[in-house]
């Protein structure tokens, strides 16, 4: 039996590991140990105080007392925007993760769901995220499509 | 002869325009001029505070007196990631627009140019913007690729 309960500050280092698991299974380019290794050294410092203050929230999936899947969630500041003329603010989706051996098993979707009914609920109507090639197929069957985002490399 | 100054509080009015009037001439689809209407009034509030305090900044081009383009920028927090795993800031560039008459000069590159120097100045390496049909090429051909970004309207 799955059960989901709200991630907390104790769940610090899960949240940095599915993180760093996360990106080494997209297999993108440039994502080597060492750089992944640095990402979530930074990334453990910077979350750290968004555990505490309630801005970075989301949910874990555990089955039989073990851990199988997360979300992460944060409601991000955003200039108002045709998709969204009368909000300031977007839902963002990150760190998605399923253990490789509970996956296709509609884990990710049913996080997915509480994660957009709790945006929803904090009153914000547009959300976005970033797909890995694997989560990909599954966020596209659930309503996402891509967007114009570019990004650079300035240094 | 064309020259540049950063933008100030006094351009509200005329970044309100340009935002406005670069989404109206991507002919994207639920763009109408109800939404688009909607979406400057909320702006117009979302960027006055931010105009006041720096966090939006940016420039302005001026040709014989004229304002004939503008570029507005922003450093975003965002939590490391591969592609810059040992900061935790994004530069943005945002509301990119060239008056009709004036394109195909170099105006938007030269704006662009700036743009990024400032956001290395600020010691920001990766940064992130949302191409209009009409600004993509000039985006790829200085080195922006497309992410992998997602989104989703969520009610």
């Amino acid at each position: 039996m799955v059960t989901t309960r709200p991630v907390s500050l104790g769940d610090l280092d899960l949240i940095c590991r599915h993180r760093e698991e996360m990106f080494r299974a997209s297999n993108a380019p440039g994502r080597s140990d060492e750089v992944l290794s640095a990402m979530t050294r930074s990334f453990r410092v910077w979350i750290e105080p968004r555990l505490r203050d309630g801005s970075y929230f989301g949910y874990i999936a555990e089955e039989d007392g073990a851990v199988v899947a997360g979300i992460g969630l944060m409601i991000i500041d955003w200039p108002p925007h045709p998709s969204h003329p009368n909000e300031d603010k977007r839902g963002y989706v990150l760190n998605v993760f399923v253990e490789p051996s509970r996956r296709k098993r509609g884990l990710a979707t049913m996080l997915m769901r509480l994660g957009e009914a709790e945006i929803t609920r904090r009153g914000v109507s547009f959300a976005i995220l970033h797909a890995t090639r694997m989560g990909r197929p599954l966020y596209e069957q659930t309503g996402w499509t891509q967007t114009v985002e570019m990004s650079k490399q300035l240094k």
